[in-house]
């Protein structure tokens, strides 16, 4: 058993969209920590799809807001060859990079997204913690979490908290 | 304000289905009671939109197990020109006829699906309650809960129970 794991830590609405129709993410609660503070402590590297990571870098994206310059950034592509400063470019299958990334020493990773890589992680089987920060909003449209998959995949509940705005926060393990 | 209320209650994954690819709902849990015995006894009429009223009419499909027999039906069609007994039709604008319905003495109503009556009852803002079971698999296909909408909704939260399967139910009020 590794001891690094991969957590997808995300704020979803009711509908199920982490994103509005325009990448609004507007409708995310941000008056308390909500948790927040307690996970970022236990990772030190983000997981990140090459669509993702160009947004958080480019200073005139909404996304670089939030580019935690704190982390090390492992930048999943098939088609750059190169990434800047704090980032590590990682090509190839992603369950093998993932077991060798594991085994070096290091707290937990967040797959940070976007959607194309989450859905890969999701269908290998790599993501070991599911932290959804369910919103009490029907966005009506966006950008979904969760793609088509050809299997069920089961997730044993690990914990639940209810905040007073109405955001439930629900940890899931892979079963 | 009416006393009768609108309930969606609904055992949903994940992922946002409320039925495998083939009409599956053998992931849901039934070892437990999760409050149905509670909900049950706060209603006495369903509303149904056709297509799942003759699903649940037909005796070789799986879904005429749960015909609830105790409950009024008023099924929602636009083709229908008569339903059996315990059942009424309703025809016309959806907003107009709950309001007549609200109007009449009685209990609550559970929104009982399918998906089409939903979204029409979603978009007009006709839901006063939203019970969701959510269950800890993503099934990866199937019949989606949700549809997509025109405009944002939000809801309050109101009661978020867990049980030991992980089975997290959330009550939500239409804000």
């Amino acid at each position: 058993m590794n001891s690094r794991n991969v957590v997808l830590c995300v704020a979803v609405s009711l509908d199920g969209y982490i994103e509005g129709p325009n990448g609004e993410y507007d409708w995310c609660f941000t008056d308390q920590d909500y948790g927040m503070t307690a996970f970022l402590d236990r990772i030190d590297s983000i997981l990140i799809g090459r669509k993702s990571y160009e947004l958080m870098m480019n200073p005139n994206e909404a996304a670089s807001e939030y580019s935690f310059p704190e982390f090390k950034k492992y930048v999943f592509s098939t088609t750059l060859t190169s990434v800047g400063e704090g980032a590590e470019l990682v090509c190839g299958d992603v369950k093998t990079q993932i077991d060798l990334l594991k085994n070096q020493p290091g707290k937990d990773f967040w797959l940070f997204g976007g959607a194309d890589l989450t859905r890969s992680f999701i269908e290998e089987g790599l993501i070991d913690e599911l932290i959804l920060a369910v919103h009490p909003i029907l966005l009506g449209a966006g950008k979904p979490l969760f793609s088509q998959l050809n299997e069920r995949i089961k997730f044993n509940l690990l914990d639940s908290k209810t905040y007073s705005t109405g955001l439930v926060s629900l940890t899931y393990q892979l079963a």
